[in-house]
Parts: C-alpha cells; sequence; structure tokens
C-alpha cells in the first residue's frame, strides 16, 4: 500500500478533498487491531500506521490523537439505527430491541466483551462504549418520548429504566446465547408486550 | 500443607466424618485457580491438587472428576439467595433484584466474566455457569409464582421474561457501573417499579 502512503502523505492543497482512501484504511486497521484483541490502551499510532500502511503523519495529519481516531472508528462500528416507523409504540419498540446487540460490524462481537470490563476504569473506554452505542440508545429514547407525548406511554415515565429494561434482556441474552430452539428464545416481542403492560393485573 | 494430605488420603473407616478441611482446601484452591485466570479446560486435577497441597487420589476419592469437583466449587460461591419476607410482592422483588450480581465472595467477579463468553460453546461452562445462578433464579421464580397464584400478578404470566426484566438491568448496570451518584443509579425500587406496572398507562 506505499502507493497510498505517498499519495495520503503530500500536502494537501486548498481544496483538495480528503485522502478518503487512506481515511479508511486508518479507520479499519484500527478496528481490526482491536478486534484481535489490543487494550485501547496497548493500541498504539505507530501500530495503526503499520497495519494502515501509512506513515504517522497522515495519521495526526487527520486526527488530534489517539483517542479521537478511536471514537470516530468505533462510532462507525454500529450503523445508522434501523428506522421506525412511527406506527405504534410498540412495533417501533419491537424494531429497537430486536436490533440490540445485533452487530451490522462482525468485529464489534470481539471488541465490545474487551472494552466492557474496562468501562469502570478508563474514561476513555467509557467514551469508546459510548460512541457504540449512543445513537442506538437516542433512536430508543425518541421512540418513547414520542409515545408519552401521544399518551401511549404514561406521563411519569421514567425513560432511563424503561430503556434499561428493554434493551438489557437482550444484550444478557446475546452475551450467553445458548437456547436451543426459537420457543425458549426470549424473543423482542415477548419483552417488549412484558414492559409496556407490566407484571400486575390490569 | 503435608499433614492435611496424610490425614486426607487415609482410608476411611466406615462412620469417620469426610475429612472437610481437605475439601475446603480443594474446594478454594478450584475457585483460585479460576479466579487467577485459568480456563476452565486449561484447569487440571494435578493443577489443583499441587495448589490444595493434597494428593489427586485425595480429590478423586471425593469428587469422580473435574466437572464434578467444579460445579460444586461453583455452586458454593454465591451462597444462598437473601431470605424474602413474603410481605408483598414489590418487597420480595426489590430484596432480590438488589441482591443481583452482588457477590458475597469476590472471586466471583473474576470467574464471571471468563466463563461467560464460553457458555454458548461448551456444555461444562453453562453448567458451571448454571450452578452459580440457579439457586437465586429459583428464589425469584417462587416469589413470581407465589404472587401468581395471591392473585397480585397477572393469572398470564411470562415467568422467564419477568425474570429477565428483572435480573438483566442490575447486570448489565454492575458490569458497566459508572454512574458517578446515586441519583443516577439504577436502583433495584425503580426496576421493580417500571416492571410491576408497566409503561402504558394505567
Amino acid at each position: 500500500m506505499s502507493d497510498m502512503t505517498s499519495t495520503a502523505d503530500a500536502p494537501r492543497s486548498p481544496g483538495r478533498p480528503r485522502s478518503t482512501r487512506a481515511d479508511e484504511a486508518i479507520v479499519e486497521a484500527t478496528l481490526d487491531l482491536l478486534a484481535e484483541g489490543s487494550t485501547v490502551e496497548a493500541l498504539s499510532i505507530e501500530a495503526i500506521a503499520a497495519r494502515a500502511g501509512v506513515g504517522k503523519a497522515t495519521i495526526y495529519r487527520r486526527w488530534p490523537g489517539k483517542e479521537a481516531l478511536l471514537l470516530d472508528a468505533l462510532g462507525r462500528l454500529k450503523g445508522a439505527p434501523p428506522r421506525t416507523g412511527g406506527r405504534s409504540v410498540r412495533d417501533d419498540l419491537v424494531l429497537l430491541v430486536g436490533a440490540v446487540g445485533q452487530h451490522v460490524d462482525p468485529r464489534v462481537r470481539k471488541i465490545m466483551p474487551c472494552l466492557v470490563p474496562e468501562v469502570s476504569r478508563s474514561s476513555a473506554h467509557r467514551q469508546a462504549y459510548e460512541a457504540i452505542i449512543e445513537p442506538r440508545r437516542q433512536a430508543m429514547r425518541e421512540v418513547l418520548l414520542r409515545a408519552v407525548d401521544s399518551g401511549e406511554l404514561r406521563a411519569d415515565l421514567d425513560v432511563e429504566v424503561a430503556m434499561a429494561l428493554l434493551t438489557a434482556p437482550m444484550l444478557t441474552q446475546r452475551m450467553l446465547h445458548w437456547h436451543p430452539d426459537r420457543d425458549e428464545r426470549i424473543l423482542p416481542e415477548r419483552i417488549v408486550d412484558a414492559v409496556l403492560d407490566g407484571l400486575r393485573p390490569r
């Protein structure tokens, strides 16, 4: 990839578009190294540059440092949340709950479990984790708040708890997924209906 | 600890109690090795015997093999679930939800995250994981079913989903625990009330 290096390292004249090929290679190298087990601390600009086939200067021209690059790279992992139709809060939530822990990029599966134990210890890890999950959290928050406005959900809704109830069972189930067949599995519909209706008789 | 070995290895006469000191040392050695990062596969009877200061024969006299010893050792990690008062389903659930992820033995914290990624791949890991959590799951199941009988909870209760809603948010929060102060934290009371009442207006 030495041709990419030379292109990317050439001084940028005003108006010349960023080398998206080099950007892409740098982001991919970062995610590959994390997916192969590198910790956030151990990850170095040197290693990323070597893997991407670019010079360190190319990276520093685009990102101020490792943390900024990391957040940018991780933020691209999940892709956009699914688009909700807005017909009913139940339909929208089933769609969003079904997407919890579903990873567009298979590297998420390798990167997330390594980030999680570090989240409580380091703010860099916490930021990285939030960069991955926040777009989807925001989509769910909006569905819930719209349904409060429309009267479908209670006015005193505890939004943070509601999001935890909807997402955590899918996350823990995906983490442990051992269920032999579909009947035993806790499907999004079952979660959403139980959360909406509650356990007490109505 | 050679005196323990010789005592434990002596042939047992009928009626003579098991050497609980050797049992204890073997169980502790197993848990220590796991907490230090040994995988279930890598753990060997040799290593456990060496760590406990007993002969391999002492272990085989008490457990048919590694898996049986492992399940026994892991089953002791959590201790008994908290005793529920049975006054109201809410009180009982707040107590049990508060105990989710609270570990009597600090080694659980090191052992569980290593077991989890293996659970879906190996039935030995799955059994080990279930040996740890099942006593507490059973306590919660009983509280829920009692409340269905008494009419406090709906007759068509989806018990598995209810347990997931009650426990998973605590588990994921404990795993990630980064909340700076008590106000932001999702406390057992908030979870139980949201699950019991549901998100729709009543």
